[in-house]
């Protein structure tokens, strides 16, 4: 390989490692994301969503490095909202059609510009927000147009702890892993 | 290859191509197709089915094209009806014994003919039909007998999102997948 | 081969065929084969079970046949007796501990001999009744011992249609199979 | 191999066998363990988990040989309560987010040393209880840093019967399998 080529590398990744240290915001999506895409409805006027308790351990890792989680989707349901306030999320957008729109408003509100956010999503009311912000991913089974246009292509499908696995694929490429862990590890040392 | 075989494969790809083309109304099977054939039951009157939101973009992709759906199942549940009322389909027909019999008299209403419809079904109830339709298709895990019968064995498992594939499939082989993929896109772009 | 050994072979298929043709009832397990063993508990005091509708077509195969089917199962739910109900299948026997004693006296009142049951259970309170049933089964993930001991280990996990899987081996290997099919294919040909 | 180095691993085999054959009490984790880590949300207030029948042979085993199981889970709900009256389990913890001091004073309550312990978890809040049992497992699903500590790591994943699978290990590494199995045989032989 020629000196130049490697220099273009180099510069590349440095800037991908420059962007993703700057993140500031976590978003994600529901349906297909914290969920395998489900939607079980009954005989009556309920509906369930199955999710995934891993996930709640990368939500935790976030809290732990200050690093505040929102969740956008375009459902308006008590379920999400339930699920939201058992992982402790303030910022809980239901009923969103245009994400992106919202998610510029979050930004203005956050002081923060769309570069900052990393977003993880798998469906075509996704795409918008992940062409635009500073880190995108979705999950192996995203649609073939999401899959195209994310930074990330995860390995876990939607349901199966897949923002768990963006979280500590950024923690990681951003040292940052070890230091999350460790006060994880603590919290769970401390006497009851 | 002599030339006499090559023009008799063009035209066989031809007729499809146009029969395809004439697709003016897609019909769905539910249990096996939009979920994965399990039925829930609980302790009391209850019952449960699991829906994959990911389907829900094969009815909008139709949509756009302005290409009506309709739901026909030999079960006759609320569930079903619930679930037809989320993804905005007028038209479905619960408790139908005879499928073919009842595609007809819709094909009536429509002023279509058989050969104008799309149908995908995974079960013995679903047989006569599937081999009526101008376009069939079946899940991946169908019965031996549907698969047999079928114009398209398509990849997905029922309740893995196999109405979508089976949308998108049509829509590619029929050059219209763009124009219905960029019509729904623009629909998430609108200020809410 | 020698000539001794084929005869031997052939005697001992024969004798198989012979005592499948011999069989005057079907009887299954519910949790692990009707089910995958899922156990749903709610907050509150209720509890779910997740069934196959591919399994109906199993029991359909078998009414067609005027072949008898009845449940045994160690569990006292009501979720069984309404799933039975929706399958109208008449004996549902809940809360049984000794399974091989239940089925003798079924076996007394149908006036039939143990070797005419064909039984498909997958837990060691099967255990007793697979090693003396004339025809025994288990799904593919069935315990260890289970599968020793049962005359067909099936393809298919539990609450996968592995019933359904069980009663088309048996309507195969006894040549009923097109019989079961054509009328099944019939009753749905009948107008509503 | 040098004969040193051969009773280098004989010593350590025996060393293992030693501390197994103590093992006094068994424990575990609820979610990720006795399930898929899934929890199911409704529109109203309710909750579901969905645990798997084959781990109750587990539990069974256990019970023929007088060794107690106890359940400690960092989730405080009424599910897990359910679910450890129907396996006849009295000791359950609920909401402990110290599992290692926890399981400390069960030690003290039964006399018996943390090494005696043989303990199964997936996450992070299971990690020091891990790291001082006699006998840790996780499944094939659990954390990294998990995996990385744990004595065994098994075949199958959270809900798929792992606990089960923990238990007939130990059973068999410790010879004790058979006399566990013919007992349970036996209790199913009983006349109702």
């Amino acid at each position: 390989m020629e000196v130049g080529i490697i220099i273009i590398i180099i510069n590349i990744i440095m800037e991908m490692m420059r962007k993703y240290n700057n993140i500031k915001l976590f978003a994600t999506d529901v349906d297909g994301v914290l969920t395998d895409a489900g939607m079980y409805y009954d005989n009556k006027k309920n509906e369930l969503k199955k999710f995934n308790t891993k996930d709640s351990i990368g939500f935790n890792f976030l809290k732990t490095l200050n690093i505040p989680t929102i969740i956008i989707t375009s459902e308006n349901t008590n379920i999400v909202k339930r699920r939201a306030e058992k992982l402790k999320i303030k910022d809980c957008f239901l009923g969103i059609k245009n994400k992106l729109e919202l998610c510029l408003k979050v930004c203005k509100k956050y002081k923060i510009s769309i570069d900052e956010v990393a977003f993880i999503g798998d469906e075509i009311n996704d795409l918008e927000l992940i062409k635009k912000v500073g880190l995108s991913a979705c999950p192996s089974d995203a649609a073939g147009y999401i899959k195209k246009n994310a930074s990330w292509v995860l390995n876990k499908k939607g349901g199966e702890g897949v923002f768990r696995e963006f979280v500590i694929k950024y923690l990681k490429a951003t040292n940052q892993y070890n230091q999350a862990l460790n006060k994880s590890i603590n919290f769970y040392k401390q006497v009851d």
